[in-house]
């Protein structure tokens, strides 16, 4: 595989059933991309050292995913210029407004680019971070173009139900 | 000014005070912008044309704030390959968790990167943008990497505080 | 069927077990409808098109069912002058607070007729729209009395628990 | 006046402020209403025998505006079988959240058109009176028409900001 | 049995599960009582003219459970002068957020006595009835003192652990 | 005064002005109280002393108003065979919210009558309480009676208004 | 088994399932504790002697778990110049969310050190435990420091995913 | 002063008002301290550096308040062996909690000892520190006996309201 232009860190292995969602639309796109399993409050200096060097790697977005008090993506945000995807993790108490709150409401100055909680905003992210891409790189920005169209067709083919007459 | 890279879009003219942040952090940063009054309830076609024709008038990305049942950055991203920004403004009833939910909580498919609510996503809408821009422009890459090195000393500088002996 | 006077659209076809008792009740009062999965997200467009010209084509009431973002209602009702239902889909994540927000909290001047998260709304919002549409229709309020009087009588029959004695 | 065609009644005076923009909305679109203040719970036979005899009285649409446990709207919707539009008022301590589950979570059978908590809502509940008015009266249609097309209007006129420049 | 002191109210024939230890909770305090199935919503007269005359045909006290946008005890409390006790059942939407809002949130005037979410709530209801009745009745208050004095021992009985050694 | 039927606990002097209107109630139905300030954590055995001394005292109901944690309530209904009415106080942070959870979701075998948040709530304990002690001594069940037909009255005699022609 | 350092208590043989990790963690510390089954509602003067006599009974840190109108480690705090450690229990109606908010919302003056709903809190409130009892005893001291260094190298060590290449 | 015993780090000035009581009560309790305004966000590896050497410059507990995403107390516990209290700041939003969820949901492995929001936290986050320094020194164990002793005075003393007759 080329040079990962997507990183993608997870908080837990048990975040990886929702998250596959988000590498498989990568490959579908094309996008290089590495995936990491690190814990802002288990190994927080690996955390730190991974985005720090993140930009000069080659790096251009940074994903995290993370539940309950969701640091991570906060964290990498912290330390590298290169926008970076917030994943809220779905959480068997609160259903993941935790996890929600604790990645979006970060305080001026340092954003993290939130998606949807849980299987929806893992693919999402695979999708913005493609469209951040393009904005640099024509090929993948009619990629995304590509995906948007193929998405309408396929809702308007079924968009008559049978049942329905 | 030089052509808009950044297209911000809000849904009544209400939500200028708590943008003002937005706008004078793209000032401050050196990125074009244009600044639009459009709502996606009370003009859906205006809305669904101005951003069908962002990327080919050279818009790089499109920030949308809104509050209540918010649409508007989602609207917005159901047409453009841009990447979309979405500000949940803060609401009198809800606090904004209702500009939030309606913001953040997107089916797979159509991302909108979420920022926190009110006048810190305000502010941090327009860092992000410019992290997205700067994927593909060095010179902005450097205004963020400038940008986090002078928030970091400003705080050490004032981290000791006198009244704590 | 004869020409419909009830639209019922749905934001994905995963929403089609929780409307069944929405056209079902249509069905018994004899309300002809027509069914359409169309997203407000994936086919702006469509969607659209679709509400500009329901009521040139002899419809009566709009009924939009969708979930998390929920936009579909929002987005029907900025462009007809017909009345609008919204059903706010049960989601995983948040139970449907995120549907219901979004649904509910719709800006001045832009109403949407919101009923109840999940299957008790799929039902409702069929007899509210035979409410409306028994506004200038008399056959039908006759229904609506008739469903009324015999749900009372349901409950009242079965007022009394063997097990209570 | 002539015969109203839509009943207010709201739960107590305190509500009358937050619900002026109701009242002026109806006389704006010219529809003939009557403002009733009645509590489901301190006068509820009143509250019955006039939600039982507003059909026959040449009433279409009944507007409800309560808060808290806001029964109100669904003690009315039981006893009519005209269309009932619920307002949910906002409150101190939690900000109108339980106005809305009360007046929106209504169990199969009998809905409620629940529209936005507060001033939005008490506007809207006039729209959306007057849209199903409308579905028999074409001038009121008309208007309905007219209104969005104003609001429209007045939203793209000022859609450029002086200052974004 | 003899005359009941206690009527039970329930919303719907479902919630008879979530209420049996209402019910066995009154045999075993030798509480006399009587249960009904009557919805607010479709049976409101049924239900003020039981409301109504629980008083003159010797009941004492009111429990009433329902879910969702939960009137029934506020109803029955509109028009009685007994103390009337409302248990909010657990939704599978909102988890029975709505019902308990719906139900405690009442306005200054008409109180409802409001217990816990679900079974814990329709047990606790029963004892708060005994309480109730026994304040004019002596036996009644010792049959809770007793009950008290049990649940004590059983829980003093079981408080260590054999595995804690 | 004679003998306190109702000992009103609160669990802080401020929570004074929210509660006025609970004592207010009382004396025009000419129930005999008794107020004080204690708090289930800073005087916990006062508390407990208390409630178990109350019912020998003549005390037939207690009413126990707190905040946030609030756990004066159950605290006191842990020791008593007497009803116990609890009122969550409004807080700034959460609106009351965790008061409300805290006073109501008492576990199986030990309940509390629980009222709505704030100043409804206080005048509701009140109203509660004299339906309750209503049970033994039919002169108050009679205030009870009175005081719902006033309140009937005055909203029937300010049902109309006037600027509602 | 030695003396305690560490008294667990739970408020319902129920919670054993979420606690377990609780004490597994204190084994693998070698922190000697005692489990006790106790009841702040059912058993308040139980709970109050235990808290009052735990200090001279060598005990340093007391752990309280408990669910719903959770009480238990309030009542603890309330009793003891000991830090008294709350875990709220998940529950099924409101996710933990009402057990949370009893547990961390205490007023000033008493604080309990809230750790995380159900078992992740668990076995937080045995690493908090021990971090406490470190201040004191350098050999636990050095045992939390292995246990971050031996979590910190598992989750190392997992840190590349395979199916990532 | 001496050796801080007690680490006091807030994410931003515009903590301070809220923060006050907690260095006032520490004071009164003469319990040395240091006070830091750090960032989680914009100075991560200061924060780290901090936490990291706190343990050998003699710091025994280190309290951290923060708002919204609040991650300062979790980053602070993710590299050090003692204590770590959270207090999550009140916010405008959302109230808090977000703040709350931020600070007291920690993964298995991190505790953060999580106190009430806001003032009251600020306070009690004092208290708590004097607890857990206690362990290992008593006349600070005695301080906070004394504390719980006076306010339980203070409690008494004004227990009986004058106007309560």
């Amino acid at each position: 595989m080329s040079q990962p232009l997507v990183l993608v860190v997870m908080g837990s292995r048990s975040d990886l059933p929702a998250m596959e969602g988000c590498m498989a639309q990568l490959k579908e796109m094309d996008i290089p991309y590495e995936v990491r399993v690190l814990s802002a409050h288990r190994t927080p200096e690996a955390v730190l050292e991974l985005s720090e060097k993140a930009a000069e790697n080659g790096v251009k977005v940074i994903i995290a995913a993370a539940g309950g008090a969701a640091h991570l993506a906060g964290v990498i945000a912290s330390s590298t210029v290169l926008p970076v995807i917030g994943i809220p993790m779905q959480t068997s108490a609160l259903g993941g407004m935790d996890s929600l709150l604790s990645t979006v409401q970060m305080p001026a100055g340092v954003p993290v680019a939130t998606v949807a909680i849980g299987k929806a905003g893992a693919k999402n992210a695979a999708i913005l971070a493609a469209q951040m891409i393009g904005l640099a790189d024509p090929a993948v920005q009619k990629k995304v173009a590509a995906f948007k169209k193929a998405q309408k067709e396929s809702v308007l083919a079924g968009s008559r139900l049978q049942e329905a007459e």
